[in-house]
C-alpha cells in the first residue's frame, strides 16, 4: 500500500508534505500508513487570510445564515460519512467508535445548527440577558450584547476523535461568526485532512473561513492578539506548555482548555446487587472502559463503591470485561480495537505500572490476552485491565495518573461524604456519574462534588433506556472542567458560541439600545403604524412600530359576567370585603385573564389577513389591579421579528395595559406568526 | 502626627507591622503617615482558616440568606461612612472622589443584595439557563447548575480605590458563599484595612468570610487549587507576572484579571458644535481627566473627534480644563486632589513625556500651575495635561502607553470606520464611550468596536440627565475587556457572582434534576395534593404537589360568547373557511384566553385563603388548536417557591392544559403570592 500523503490547507491552498513530515503508522498493523507535516507553512499568511478574508465574510452573515450554513455542512459530511469511516479503522477505531466520532461530530453541528435558529436572533448582535435598569426615570438603561472576535479561532485537537474533535469546536466558532485554523493531533490527522477535504469541497463556507494545518504550527501562537482564541484539547502537560506561552500571557489571548481528567463513577449506596441500578452501573463501566479502547478524555478512571460492594462489583465487571473481542476494528465481532499507536501503548503500560504501586491487578493481563484477525505483537492492542487500591486514602498517584486506555481502578468507599472526598481527589475532573435512583444521593453528591466536575451524569431505571452515557459530551451541556480537566468550557450551546465572541456591556438611551440590539425597548421611539399592524406583514413591520387603542371601562357587571361564564369565582373579584383584607387588592378587582381578553378585543383586527396566530406570551406581570369602573386601553409595539420559516416569521409585541390615569396595569410580551408579505 | 500601624486579620487575629514593614507618604503633604506590612503572616493557616472555617459558613446559608447579609452590611458601613471619608484625604482624593469610591462601594454591596434576593433562589443551587431536552421522551434531561467553589477568593486590589475595590470583589464572592483574602495596594491600604475594621466589627460575617493582608501575600498564591480565585485589579506588568505563576498555570486556578487600558471616547459625527452633544462631550471628557486625579482604570486616555472639530474640542475642553482647582482635598473648593504618591507622580510625568514623542501638549504644564492650601513641591500635585495627536494612525505609544493620571490626548479621525480603527488600536479595553445622538451611529460603532471593549458607554441629550459616567462601572454591567485589559470581567450582576462558582451540566431524570434543582422539572413524581393546593400555605405547599382538575367542554357556543363579550373577533374564533385557510387552524378554533381563563375557573379555589394575587404569568405557549367540541382540563403542579417578605411567598406553577385526547393545548408557568401560614 502507498503512503498517503496528508496536506495542510493553508491560505487557499493545498501544500504537500515536505522534508519535515512525520511518519504515522497503521495502528492494527504497525505498518507505515502516512506521512504528514509541512516545516514551511506560511503561518502569517494563513492568519491574514483568517482575519481578512474569512472573518469578513462570516460576520457579514447573520446567526441565522450561519446556523443554515452549519445545517447545510452537517448533510453534507451525513452523506459522505462512508469515507471517514474506511479510513477510520486504521486509528485502531471499530465501527461503534465511529459512531461517537464521525455521526456524533456531525449531530454535534446539527444541534448548533438548531440552537442557532431556535435560540439566537437574525441578526448580528446577540443579546445576552435582560435590559438592565440604570436609571430612574429609564432614560438610561445597559444591555450586554456579544459580537464576534475578529481574529481567528486555533484548534489544537487530540487523536483520539479526529472528526468530533474538529466538528464540536468549528460548530460554535463558525456560528458565532468566526474563521478557524484546525491543528489535529498527529496519530489520526489524515482523518480530520478527509472532513475539511469534505468541507471544503462542498463550498459551503466562505473563502477562509476553514484552514488546516496537519504539521507544526510554527510560531503562530506568537503572532495572535486579544481577537484569536486558543482552543486546545489534550494532555495536561501540553496544555501547561501552551498556557504558559509568554506571547499568550501577555496578551490575554484567550485559552480554552479541556484536558483529560481523572474521572470517577460512583454506585449509589442504595444500588446494591440485584437492582436495576447495579447492573447498569456494571454495563457503563465495561463500555466506558472499551469504547474506543479506553482513549477518551471522558472515560470512566476510577470506579467508586460502597465498600460492601467492592467484591461484588469487581466480579460483575470482570465477568463483563471477560466478554470483550479484541481484534480487527473492520470485523464486526469485535468490540475493543486498537489503540492509535504503538507509542500510546507503552504510555499507557507505563501509567498503569504507576498506579500498579498503590493498587493491584484484579482483571486483565497485557502480557496474556486474545487479539482476533490482527497480530498482537505490531498492532497496539491491549486488554481491558481493572485494578483494585484498598486504601484509596493513602493513594496519591491512583487520583493524579491517567493512563489514556483501557485501565480503571475500582476502590471503595464508607459513607456518601467519603465517597465525595474520593471523587474530589481527582482535582478537577470532566465528568463524575452516579448510579443511584435516590434522588436525596444525587442532591448531596451535587452539592458535594459538583464544583470539582464539569458534568455530573446521573442515571438510574428511570433514565437508562434514554441515558446517553457517562461519557458522551453533549453539544446542548458544557464539556470541561476546572483544575486538572483545564479550567475550559466548550459546547453546552450558546455558551459555547459564546468562547468565541466578546461579552460587551452597552449602555445608553432606549432609543441606542433598539438600534443596536434590534429590540425594541421600552422608552423608545414609537413609530406609528401606517395602517393597523395586523393588516400588514412580517416584512413591511418595523421594530418600533406601534398601535393605541382606544379605551374601555370595566364595570362590575363584567367582572361578575365573566366569573359566572369562566367559573373563576376567586374571592378577589366576588367578595368586596374578603378583597380589601387582601394586601395586594383594595377591594373586588377584575380578572387578571379578563384583563387579557378585553386587551386582545382592543387591539385584535378581525380580518383575514397576515397575522396567523397567537401563539404564546412572555413575561406578563400584572402591575396594578383593575377596579370596577376603572377603564382599560392598549398599547400595541413590534419589539423583535425573527423569521421561522419559508411562509412566516414570529413577531414579538410588547405590550402595556394602562388605567384611564395612564398607570400601568400589566405588561406582556405577546409572540403572533405572521406572514411575510400581507 | 503618630503614624499609622496598618494591621493585617489572619485567622481570626490582628498583626501588627513588623520589621518587614513599608512606608506610607501623605499624598498632600509627603509626610511619613503609616506603615504596613508583615513578613510573618501564616498563609497556610489563613488558606485553613477560610476553606476549613469561613467556607462552610457561608456555605451553609442560601443565596437570600448572603443577600440578607450584604445588605446589612451596606447599611453598617454606610453608617460608619464618614471614618472612610475623614481617612481617604490623605490619598489625595476630594470628597467628590470619596463618592465613587465609598459611597459606590457600599452602593455595590446594596446592588448585589438586591440582585441576590432578586435573581437567585433561596436555595444552594442557583440554575444556569433552561432544561434541555435530551431524550424523545423526556426521561433523559440536561440542567446546568452553580454551585460555590470550595476554596477562597484572593483579592488583589489597585491603590484608587481601596473601599470600592474591595467592595465591588467582595460582595460577588460573599454571594457566591465564598470566603475571601484580600490584598490591597499598599499606597492607600489603611483606608482598606479600617473599612475591614468596620465590616468585623459588625459582626455580620462568619468568622473566616474575610481575611486581610497589608503586607506581601507571601507563598499563598502557589498553595492554591482548583477550587481558588485570584482576582487582580492593576496594572498590566503586575497581572502578566502574577498570571505566569508556574503553580497557578499548572493547576489552572481561575485568574481574573482587570488592568487599566487606553479607553477611549468618541465624538461622533453628528454631534457638532452647539449640539448638545458637544457639550456633553467636553463635560464627561473633563470629568473623567480629573475625576480622582485621572487615576481610574476607566479613566478617558485617547479623546477621538472628528477632524473638523479636533481644534473645537482643544479649544473646548481646555476652557473647562483651565476651571480645574487643584488642591487640599478636604477644601471644598478643590476640584481636583492630588496623585496618590510622589511615586505615582513621576511615572505619570515618565510616561507623559513617552506620549509627547508622538504628540504635543496643548494644556497644563507640570511645571507650572497653581495649587492651593497644599505645597506643590511636596505633595503629589499635577494639573491637568492635554495632549495633541496629528497623526494617529502612525502613532503607537499614544496607543499603548498609559499615563495614569490627569493626562490624555486628542487625535482627529476621518470617518466612522477611522474612529472605529483608531479605537480598536488600544488592542482590549475596559469602556470606550460615543457622544452621539444618531442610533445608527452608535449601532455601527457597536458592530465594529464592541468586540474589543467590555464596555461602550453611550450618551446623547435623552440620557444626559441620568446617564451615569463613562468612567463608572456599575454593579449591574460587566466590568472587564479583552487584551491590554487583561481578558478578565467581573460585576454584571449574577455574571459576577458566577465567577466565584462552578458551572456544572447535571444531566438525569426529571426527579434527579427536581431534587438537585429544586425546580419541578416536568415529567417528575407529582405528589398528590392533600387538599386544594389553594387552601394551603406556602409553607405546607412541596415542591411537585398537583392538583388535577375535571374536563370541561369547549362548546362553539362559548368561542361565540367570548368573542361578543371581549370584542376579539379574531378570524380564527368566527371564520371558519378563513381558519381553515390558515396553516395553523383545522377551521374555527377557541381563543386562547378563552382556554386560560376556563382553565383558571378549573383550578382555582374560590375562598379567601393563603392565596392572594396572580401576579403573572410566564412562557405560555399554545401548542394545539381546541375546536369547538373539544374537552380541555388542567394540571397545576407547584414548580419552585420563593419568600418574597415576611407576609408571603412567590409560588409559581406549572399550568398544562389538555385536550380529550390528553394531547398538550398549552403550558405555562403561573405565579402566585401565597401567605405562609393558610
Amino acid at each position: 500500500m502507498s503512503l498517503l500523503d496528508v496536506q495542510s490547507f493553508a491560505a487557499g491552498h493545498w501544500i504537500a508534505p515536505d522534508a519535515d513530515a512525520r511518519m504515522i503508522a497503521h495502528a492494527v498493523t504497525g505498518a507505515p500508513l502516512a506521512r504528514a507535516g509541512n516545516g514551511a507553512l506560511d503561518v502569517q499568511a494563513m492568519l491574514d487570510y483568517a482575519r481578512d478574508t474569512g472573518g469578513p465574510a462570516l460576520r457579514a452573515l447573520t446567526f441565522h445564515d450561519r446556523a443554515r450554513m452549519l445545517k447545510a455542512l452537517a448533510l453534507h459530511l451525513g452523506a459522505h460519512k462512508q469515507a471517514l469511516y474506511d479510513l477510520s479503522f486504521a486509528t485502531g477505531a471499530t465501527q461503534a467508535d465511529h459512531l461517537i466520532d464521525i455521526d456524533g461530530g456531525i449531530g454535534t453541528v446539527f444541534v448548533f445548527a438548531s440552537k442557532g435558529r431556535r435560540e439566537m436572533p437574525d441578526a448580528h448582535v446577540y443579546l445576552d440577558g435582560e435590559v438592565e435598569q440604570l436609571s430612574r426615570t429609564g432614560t438610561f438603561l445597559g444591555q450586554h450584547i456579544a459580537t464576534p472576535l475578529q481574529g481567528v479561532a486555533v484548534h489544537i485537537n487530540a487523536f483520539n476523535f479526529p472528526v468530533w474533535g474538529m466538528l464540536e469546536k468549528l460548530a460554535p466558532t463558525l456560528l458565532a461568526g468566526m474563521p478557524a485554523i484546525v491543528k489535529p493531533a498527529t496519530a489520526s490527522c489524515y482523518v480530520t485532512e478527509k472532513a475539511v477535504r469534505i468541507i471544503l469541497d462542498s463550498g459551503i463556507l466562505p473563502a477562509g473561513a476553514l484552514q488546516l494545518v496537519t504539521g507544526g504550527l510554527g510560531d503562530m501562537l506568537d503572532r495572535l492578539t486579544c481577537q484569536d482564541v486558543v482552543s486546545f484539547t489534550g494532555s495536561a502537560d501540553t496544555a501547561l506548555r501552551l498556557r504558559a506561552a509568554p506571547h499568550l500571557l501577555r496578551n490575554a489571548v484567550r485559552f480554552v482548555a479541556e484536558q483529560d481528567s481523572l474521572n470517577a463513577s460512583i454506585l449509589g449506596p442504595d444500588a446494591v446487587p440485584g437492582t436495576p441500578e447495579f447492573d447498569l452501573f456494571i454495563r457503563e463501566v465495561a463500555r466506558e472502559m472499551t469504547a474506543k479502547a479506553g482513549q477518551k478524555c471522558t472515560a470512566i478512571r476510577r470506579i467508586l463503591a460502597p465498600q460492601a460492594q467492592v467484591d461484588g462489583v469487581i466480579a460483575a465487571l470482570g465477568a463483563r470485561l471477560a466478554k470483550t473481542v479484541i481484534g480487527d476494528p473492520r470485523d464486526t465481532a469485535t468490540t475493543m480495537g486498537a489503540l492509535v499507536s504503538n507509542g500510546q501503548k507503552r504510555d499507557v503500560l507505563a501509567k498503569a505500572r504507576v498506579i500498579a504501586t498503590e493498587a493491584e491487578r484484579v482483571f486483565g493481563d497485557p502480557e496474556a490476552f486474545t487479539v482476533h484477525g490482527a497480530d498482537a505483537r505490531t498492532g497496539a492492542f491491549l486488554p481491558p485491565m481493572l485494578l483494585h487500591c484498598a486504601d484509596p486514602d493513602a493513594a496519591q498517584r491512583l487520583h493524579d495518573t491517567e493512563a489514556f486506555g483501557p485501565v480503571s481502578t475500582v476502590m471503595g468507599y464508607r459513607d456518601l461524604d467519603h465517597a465525595v472526598a474520593l471523587v474530589n481527589r481527582g482535582a478537577g475532573s470532566l465528568v463524575a456519574s452516579l448510579i443511584t435512583h435516590d434522588p436525596e444521593v444525587a442532591r448531596q453528591v451535587a452539592l458535594g462534588a459538583g464544583a470539582f466536575h464539569g458534568r455530573l451524569y446521573i442515571n438510574d431505571r428511570d433514565s437508562m433506556g434514554e441515558a446517553t452515557g457517562h461519557g458522551a459530551p453533549l453539544p446542548h451541556m458544557i464539556h470541561g472542567g476546572p483544575g486538572r480537566a483545564g479550567g475550559g468550557e466548550e459546547l453546552g450551546g450558546v455558551r459555547g458560541v459564546m468562547h468565541y465572541m466578546q461579552r460587551t456591556a452597552i449602555q445608553g438611551s432606549p432609543d441606542m439600545l433598539t438600534a443596536i440590539g434590534g429590540k425594541w425597548v421600552p422608552g423608545a421611539t414609537e413609530t406609528p403604524a401606517p395602517a393597523h399592524p395586523f393588516t400588514r406583514g412580517f416584512d413591511a413591520l418595523r421594530i418600533g412600530e406601534t398601535l393605541h387603542t382606544p379605551a374601555r371601562q370595566v364595570t362590575l357587571a363584567d367582572i361578575e359576567h365573566f366569573a359566572a361564564f369562566t367559573g373563576d369565582t376567586f374571592y378577589a373579584h366576588m367578595d368586596d370585603a374578603a378583597a380589601a383584607r387582601n394586601p395586594f387588592f383594595p377591594g373586588r378587582v377584575a380578572h387578571g385573564y379578563l384583563l387579557l381578553s378585553f386587551a386582545a378585543g382592543l387591539f385584535v383586527d378581525p380580518d383575514e389577513g397576515p397575522v396567523l396566530a397567537n401563539t404564546g406570551l412572555d413575561s406578563l406581570r400584572f402591575l396594578k389591579p383593575v377596579a370596577p369602573g376603572d377603564s382599560l386601553k392598549a398599547r400595541l409595539t413590534v419589539k423583535h421579528k425573527t423569521p421561522r420559516n419559508d411562509a412566516y416569521g414570529e413577531v414579538r409585541w410588547h405590550v402595556s395595559l394602562t388605567n384611564q390615569e395612564d398607570d400601568l396595569v400589566a405588561e406582556y410580551e405577546l409572540l403572533t406568526m405572521i406572514a411575510y408579505a400581507a
